[in-house]
């Protein structure tokens, strides 16, 4: 590691030489993170930041010293990040990661494997399948239930979608990933609720429906679908000849953690013949608990599923699944490729690639199935409930502060308030003064057009102390913003 | 790490405590390694190996040591892996990777900043930013330029053409991700060689348009885009009404590794208002050699550039670019989220959202920079350099034995061919018992329906004499499953 580096010696390969190396700049790696600022991030605007990462040459001719490199890349990049382990990081679904994960990274790194075909993953094709199917059973599918990773919910959805519209287009005589969408789909619609995540909306403009095809239905006051709206809409659909292809559920709004009334809403999926797709991103990890498992019934109804690990998994960054309850709907978008998947292999190869619409793909599952095994089932329960129960003791101290006042009472592990006579631009000026000052990174947002502040829990290492603190600080800044 | 976990100790923090043990896990993992299997891969069938993964508990109730768990992993994963460094790894662009990426994974991993919104990835955010404005520069772009990463050459081809019919739409006054394709869109066609990517085909099926939609221009015979047969292709298209939304020029295909005459392509997308988007995943890092940039001459005029940085950039998976001539196009599929992008933040905040079609997005553009910086622009080069020679030794080799035929002269890291006599189930017996055998992982497609066999050199420790050896064993081979 000492001196300037020939290249040679910076191929990984699976020699000694090679990973005696790869250790040591490993130890000099997670020295480099020692350069992490204190508190959940460094005080620095904007600009500054700028110019400070602007400061290094980004790609000289010559080669550097991997210390010097990573020191200097930890002043910029490190010292100045976020920090999702620190107390006060609540902004947003963006949690601090398990060690397991973290390590097996380096592993996934060095072996380099591609999900795409069986001979560029052979092991790994077998793991990510096994881990699918395992997730399958979590979720209460029949043993046909499998998945397919994927880089995070926003693709999970996009891929549930997708699968949808091709249903829709079977059912109706047309392949519409060869000929296109046919005239009749512009009466196709997706509905979800007002609550459900913008990849909803986002995976219907990318598929060319247009987010005018979703239709919103609205939500009770919790934040969860109303079966009546969600009947009525459907009752209009049905009057103006329109027709419904996919009913989104979403387990586990991004804002208030609701979770849609799936049973009822799998119900209205199948008497309309409507694919039944489950975004459960966020709540997915609830079928880990004993005490919280119940609160997904009606989630083996669905057609797919979204579970993120890198949420409440807490998994690094990207790691999500779509699982599907019967693994034939995959055909729905095979591709045959003369290079990747030609069908003529050995006996019992899989390539992935006919399952994903992406094609190189990183082995995640590794990182998943190392922390399973590493922790096991109950300490990822404790972790979130510790989490839910941390959501639950802001909302009770929010509720008993006259200065701020509860949106909704937590469910999961988010709590939203707002305060009495703050006006939408108080509670922005509260959020940027402590993000400005790395003070606190919070959530902000609008629930149903009203302006809102918002904790997300994601560190289970944050106590009832910690939450203490953070509602204190939110009230003398709320003060002072109000004051000023 | 001795004795059972406590997850309370597996939380990746910034703590001293926390950054020792991990430093330990990150040894171990390096050690786990050492199970990997010596040459391309083990010769265990996939039943086999399938028997082996499913012996494992996936996720069993209780903790296990971690060193136990990743020696158990170890042994199902990377015993029967596939080794991208081994010489005989010759399927598919399949880069073993570089030390520096591989190290600052598990920089990223721990950090787990998120690229879509500043206040969760603030510095990485300027870099990714830094990175993308680097790279247009280097592409030859006005300093409008800038980018994203995105999880591969797939997804960047993706979010190219999604631009593109967006682009296209708004000409006729269409906001086609509200309203969805308009019924004009059935006259909508895109253009690309028939040996570009099959991600080009999947983007119109994914957007609405169907593979259909794709006109496929015919190649010469080294394989690129025959600009004679595209005017002709224009001009039927012009006769029948129709429009050509967007040209794919290809830069370094899958399997002759041929780069397509970027700068008649080019004129041809500007006479008829067409989006030109090249796909330079493969042949984007010859923009690094100054003996080998002159190759991409045209890529300058494109609207949109795919570069892949986990193929001759030797990052692990998944690392790719979608670089754009003026970032002002990404305008084109901006979503607002009350949540991530509300647009009254604090001066200079850029939240990257706005720009790519995922939401959580892992911080990749650290692991190009770190590399980029170690090795320094001209080791780059030289290993790149050193591929396109050993495919041409290999070309040269092939061309003087006679039981095997080359099917076009190596222009970039491929080398196809055939062999005289041989049907294409020979081939594929060829490929097939040395990939059984563990001996080769050796690459099989079809060149305009013709069966052949594939060397892709990936590996710049790779040497004429690891050349010499894998034409050999397929000569060995041949002459084994023809006699047999």
């Amino acid at each position: 590691m000492s001196g300037t580096p020939n290249w040679r010696d910076l191929v990984v390969t699976m020699d000694d030489r090679s990973l005696d190396a790869l250790a040591l700049a490993a130890d000099a790696t997670v020295e480099s993170l020692r350069e992490t600022t204190s508190g959940p991030r460094s005080d620095r605007a904007p600009a500054a930041i700028r110019a400070l990462v602007r400061s290094l040459d980004i790609c000289p001719d010559e080669p550097t010293e991997l210390a010097t490199v990573l020191a200097d890349f930890a002043t910029a990049a490190w010292t100045h990040g976020v920090v999702p382990s620190d107390p006060a990081c609540v902004a947003h679904l963006h949690p601090p990661t398990l060690q397991p994960a973290v390590v097996t990274e380096l592993a996934i790194a060095a072996t380099n494997q591609s999900m795409d075909s069986w001979d560029q993953a052979p092991a790994a094709t077998e793991i990510e399948l096994y881990l699918m199917e395992w997730l399958a059973g979590l979720i209460g599918f029949p043993d046909s239930g499998s998945g397919v990773m994927t880089s995070g919910g926003t693709a999970s959805n996009l891929l549930g979608v997708t699968l949808a519209r091709s249903w829709a287009a079977a059912n109706a005589g047309v392949d519409v990933l060869k000929t296109g969408l046919p005239p009749e789909a512009a009466d196709w619609r997706i509905l979800c609720s007002d609550q459900a995540h913008f990849s909803v909306h986002r995976a219907a403009a990318q598929l060319g429906l247009g987010r005018d095809a979703v239709i919103v239905v609205a939500t009770t006051s919790s934040g969860s679908l109303d079966v009546s709206a969600l009947d009525h809409e459907l009752q209009r659909l049905e009057s103006a000849g329109r027709r419904a292809i996919a009913i989104v559920g979403t387990a586990g709004t991004t804002d208030l953690g609701a979770i849609d009334p799936l049973t009822e809403v799998a119900e209205r999926a199948r008497r309309h013949g409507a694919w039944f797709h489950v975004d459960a991103a966020v709540a997915g990890a609830l079928l880990l608990s004993d005490r919280l498992r119940g609160e997904l019934a009606g989630i083996e109804l669905a057609d797919s599923v979204t579970i993120d690990f890198h949420k409440l998994w807490w998994q690094p960054f990207n790691a999500s699944a779509l699982v599907v309850r019967d693994e034939a709907r995959f055909e729905l978008l095979r591709v045959r490729s003369d290079y990747l998947d030609r069908g003529d292999e050995l006996e019992g190869m899989v390539n992935l690639v006919g399952r994903s619409l992406d094609t190189s793909r990183r082995f995640d599952a590794a990182k998943v199935v190392v922390t399973l095994r590493t922790l096991g089932r109950c300490a990822l329960s404790d972790m979130l409930e510790h989490l839910l129960d941390l959501a639950s003791y802001a909302g009770s101290m929010i509720a008993a502060e006259p200065t701020l006042e509860l949106v909704a009472t937590p469910t999961l592990t988010t709590c939203v308030f707002g305060a009495p006579g703050a006006s939408a631009d108080d509670l922005r000026r509260v959020q940027q003064r402590l993000l400005a000052r790395g003070a606190m990174v919070l959530g902000r947002t609008q629930i149903k057009g009203r302006a809102a502040l918002k904790f997300t829990f994601m560190n289970p290492l944050t106590s009832n102390e910690d939450v203490e603190r953070l509602v204190g600080m939110v009230v003398d800044e709320l003060r002072a913003a109000v004051g000023s």
